[in-house]
């Protein structure tokens, strides 16, 4: 029996190798001899890195960058174990967490850091970027980024504009001749699950602004900033990144990504099922397993044990899913390829100790789980 | 297919009745054309009346009795579907419960009500009792119970002796001969799972005495009380009852039972599955699903889903056990014939809240299994 085990990691509590190898520990007490081939999932948020690193048995890198105030943070990013790939999460460099919650203002936020993530992760040599861009502090249009890579964006003093995002009202003239060059040749897969543009109602100032910290008004001073900033796109480099869906994704970053030459916004957990091979692997399994920290009815919106899912459904392999918890309105997973879904809780506890016995808990899960199979499966 | 659903009740959330329906509604949104068969369960310990009238079509009946401490208190009791069989929970008129915490004290509380039950239950023509003694507040040897079906405790000025344990060392003579006739025709099946003796170090008294209000001085007055008790017996009775394995269940209400005509000490859940001939109807079954409120390292001590379990191995049936929670040291339940066993806790929440959710968590783990079921199951 082949049985493939991936699993997103589960949030504050295991990473996905982590996670992987509890159910593998689980499973083997039942199935001693069976075939067992772990994968580390992602969707594009948190853990991506990790996961894609441990599943690629490849490794984290360190590096000193600018955080979204301006002051220095030690960022990381990854390289695949075929050191062909970069793995970044903007988060790391530019991400809420970092600015303390009194300081959280989009008006003075820059996305800088992850430009020069993106510039350290060029220096390995690499062919391709996988770039997540969740939970950033920004709302800059990716500029701050841009202006790391070598992007030029002049106000009326011919000066580069200052970071944060009020500042792209000032913007007169692009200039990316000084972009680095190594950009041409590399491919970038921007991991972007909202389908926002970039201004307007649904556009990144007004949906996502106010959870980085922009009051009512810089709402408005942010939207209007970034709709100049698409105009100027637009005379000055002839593409339309307003309208873009996506575009509003992580304040802008979705469509200032759009100025690179080589860039596409993709599902998340799609770019990591397909940079990991997942449907090679998935169609010689007997069974798959996959789970995350919590499973909803959102879940089936871009999230990993869906992905995994749909793409073992390809081959109609049974799909069993072990989770964290289990919100009511879940039972939507039926409907997209989750065969059974089994929360790992086995009593009542605060979350500190519930999740102290995470691995205990998914191993007994999962232990369960094969000898229900093996009740049937012989 | 057909499945047996035989679980105990979850003690204050579901009777075992709402848990069979509960974990048939999950089963058939899966296998709507299986033949279902809910029997509810018990072992001996609250809930033990309400599952044998409801596995029965059985009745509860209402009737004022003693309580503890001599006020009158309104109990209940059970007869069989048949009309053969009283089934009574000593708890119900005798129980801890019923005694505020400052009141506590078993050198006062008599086990009188519960005969009193006895006898309600003798005017309904039963031809078997089926008492279950867990919860008592007494510690008087069963002989207030004795006093209420017609058997008279004689002190030194040839007066019945008053309620409580520390009355016991007064008795200078027994008289059964006033006892209700019709205790002669009944079977009486005691639900006991303890081998406590009578008296000593691992006797009613030092055993269960503290956890019902004694102090470390009732303790010695009561177990000396109790040792008194037994040698009367012996002398005038020429029956030993302190040696009797489970004589000292309930503050020895298990060695005052001994008194009774015909009456047997048997364990809680054997008397559960043999009145309701669980054995005949696990052969026929494809799968048994069983289960309780909280499966530890003593649920294979005595507890219904162990019982249920072994029954159904004599005849090689699969097992699952469906549980409220489940602890660390659960797994030795794996050695008694569970193959598999599954907590119902989907998320992180408080004990009321997770109390509130006991239905639908059962429903939704129910349809997981049987989903995981039918994956290998044709």
């Amino acid at each position: 029996m082949k049985i493939l085990i991936a699993p997103d990691s589960f949030k504050e509590s295991l990473t996905a190798l982590e996670v992987a190898d509890a159910i593998e520990t689980g499973f083997k007490r039942i199935f001693p001899d069976a075939d067992y081939l772990k994968i580390p999932m992602a969707d594009g948020g948190e853990g991506t890195v990790q996961s894609l690193v441990d599943a690629t048995k490849g490794k984290l890198f360190e590096v000193e960058v600018t955080a979204p105030l301006g002051n220095k943070v030690t960022a990381f990013f990854g390289i695949s174990g075929d050191g062909q790939s970069a793995i970044i999460e903007m988060a790391a460099a530019s991400g809420l967490h970092l600015v303390p919650l009194e300081h959280r203002d989009p008006l003075k936020t820059t996305s800088f850091g992850t430009g020069e993530l993106i510039k350290a992760a060029l220096d390995k040599g690499v062919s391709k970027v996988i770039l997540g861009i969740g939970g950033s502090a920004t709302n800059d249009g990716g500029v701050g980024m841009l202006q790391a890579l070598g992007g030029r964006f002049l106000n009326r003093e011919n000066q580069q504009i200052a970071f944060g995002g009020w500042h792209l009202a000032e913007i007169e003239q692009i200039d990316l001749g000084g972009l680095d060059s190594r950009l041409y040749n590399v491919e970038f897969e921007v991991a972007c699950d909202v389908d926002n543009p970039l201004c307007g109602e649904k556009g990144a100032s007004a949906v996502f602004g106010v959870q980085k910290g922009a009051t009512k008004e810089s709402i408005v001073i942010l939207d209007n900033a970034l709709l100049h900033f698409s105009q100027i796109v637009e005379q000055q480099c002839q593409l339309n990144i307003q309208d873009h869906a996506g575009a509003g994704a992580a304040g802008g970053m979705g469509g200032g990504l759009l100025l690179l030459p080589k860039v596409r916004l993709k599902s998340g957990v799609k770019i990591v099922i397909d940079s990991l091979n997942l449907a090679q692997q998935v169609r010689n399994a007997d069974l798959v397993i996959t789970g995350e920290g919590r499973m909803d009815g959102q879940s089936a919106h871009g999230k990993t044990p869906i992905g995994v899912a749909q793409t073992a459904k390809m081959f109609g392999k049974p799909v069993i899913a072990i989770v964290g918890c289990l919100r009511e309105d879940y039972e939507v997973v039926y409907e997209n390829g989750i065969d059974a879904v089994f929360p790992i809780i086995r009593k009542i506890a605060d979350l500190d100790e519930t999740l102290k016995c995470g691995r205990e808990n998914l191993i007994s899960t999962a232990q369960n789980i094969a000898r229900l199979y093996r009740l049937t499966a012989h």
